[in-house]
């Protein structure tokens, strides 16, 4: 049985290196936005969106140098969106995994750049043929990813965010909000293996209910690490959900049944891959192991 | 002759209405940041850089509906890179296009969302199988204009115009800074055509040239505009370039040479197209109008 603690670390030294490399450029006047696309992206997050794109493409023999990309491009879109919602117009967050947010150790308008930056280059990634041969197979990517990052996805899910009142918003308001603001992300990744290894449809099916299920188990308990964490260990500042007066599962559920509820759907999620045999072990894993992170 | 104005108010609509149909989506709670993308969007641009899509796709046999969509990609990169620019953190405008600013009318908040919903909705457009049959030309244009929107281009070009220093920046600096903030999104809109349309590679060399320099002498009158123009024909506020110290043509060569220059630029661009036929008429025009234009 493989380790789920070593394999996560193998695959974020493989993301870094990928990502570095994707990220590299001479110095010039206007390396500055590079410098904080790699700050941005180069924090020693846990890649846990990377690990699911490689584990999903590992289910239908996809090569490592596909999936990777793919795996760096997803992370680049989150690693983009974490830029902008940390932006004092936004959530304003000064700490991000343990460091100052961008905007803090650049400035606001290098962080709305990197941001732009590193949103722009994850569809440059995907578009090369380097990332997969057919480029039928590189367009469902692209589409598919947008169609996760945009305003029917990411980008509306934090307007909602932003506009939610958490004394009137409903639990299924609060459901549709998460798994726009990071539902649509999680379960591109999950999806993103059987495209790159042009899956029949059965798997398909099995990798979405898996990431729905995967997706909100993941958000509640990002909720509450907020709630109930220290700074020190989830690398960011806590409370700042009360704080803000934020619309989340802990706020509406409580701490005792939102914890019950992330468990749950843990559980659930893992029901999903009953078709796929020891390959899918890892996903499996992964999926306990994101109720029980304590960052 | 075809008429220049005609025709371009004629594009305009087109856009518009193409922009207006893919920008529709039901009432939601998160539907402000629709309102603001529309709101950027739909706001009487002169849709100069769709209409040389229109215009070098025509070159090519291009249908019309894989062109306009091109088109309104284009539009909407272009859309995006002004809302992020006009923000408080970047340029501080508060006027465009004779209109508050997104970040005025709404908030830094939804115009953050509105740039970033923008530019991911224009590479969905042109990952989707409406924009052409063929998907690698598809992922042709993604990574074009990826490219032409990243960090090496627009985002890098706009990163330099933060930082440069208009007293010490030289001029090919200058040139190379303008090349990347607007000159790279311009010849996109040029190659858009002959990537459609499969053409030689004499056609692409030809359109890369003509680019170039009208992108360059749009930028000139760009800046004369400012220098020189009122607010109420130019449409957004006048003089910051000089108050905001920025690194313009402008400021390097002073108005009668920039003047001469952009003059200069407009009719060498014209002669790269001496390989089309009366079809490239129009474009010949559009370099004429590009320098003469009062906004």
């Amino acid at each position: 049985m493989p380790d789920i603690t070593a394999t996560l670390a193998a695959t974020a030294r493989l993301v870094d290196e990928e990502l570095s490399r994707l990220l590299t450029m001479p110095a010039t006047p206007e390396s500055q936005v590079f410098d904080a696309m790699r700050y941005a992206s180069l924090s020693g997050g846990k890649r846990i969106r990377p690990f699911v794109v490689m584990q999903s493409a590992g289910l239908f023999s996809v090569s490592e140098k596909s999936a990777l990309r793919a795996a760096c491009a997803v992370e680049m879109v989150h690693c983009y969106s974490l830029v902008h919602d940390d932006l004092p117009a936004m959530d304003d967050d000064d700490v991000r995994r343990g460091r100052p947010s961008v905007h803090r150790q650049f400035d606001e308008a290098t962080a709305i750049l990197a941001g732009d930056g590193l949103l722009t280059l994850a569809f440059e990634v995907l578009a090369h043929r380097d990332t997969h041969a057919n480029p039928a197979v590189r367009t469902s990517l692209i589409g598919a990813l947008a169609k996760a990052a945009g305003g029917h996805g990411m980008v509306g899910g934090q307007m909602m965010d932003l506009l939610a009142d958490p004394d009137t918003i409903s639990m299924p308001e609060v459901t549709r909000l998460q798994q726009m603001k990071t539902g649509a992300l999680f379960a591109f990744a999950c999806e993103a293996g059987p495209v790159l290894g042009n899956a029949p449809d059965a798997a398909f099916e099995a990798m979405r209910g898996y990431a729905h299920d995967l997706g909100l188990a993941f958000q509640i308990t990002d909720d509450l690490l907020d709630a109930e964490g220290n700074q020190a260990e989830v690398g960011k500042q806590v409370g700042k959900d009360a704080a803000k007066r934020k619309a989340t599962f802990v706020h509406l559920m409580g701490v005792e049944r939102a914890t019950a509820q992330a468990k749950l759907l843990a559980e659930q999620s893992v029901e999903h891959l009953a078709i796929f045999d020891e390959k899918a072990d890892l996903l499996r894993q992964i999926a306990r192991f994101s109720v029980e992170r304590r960052r």
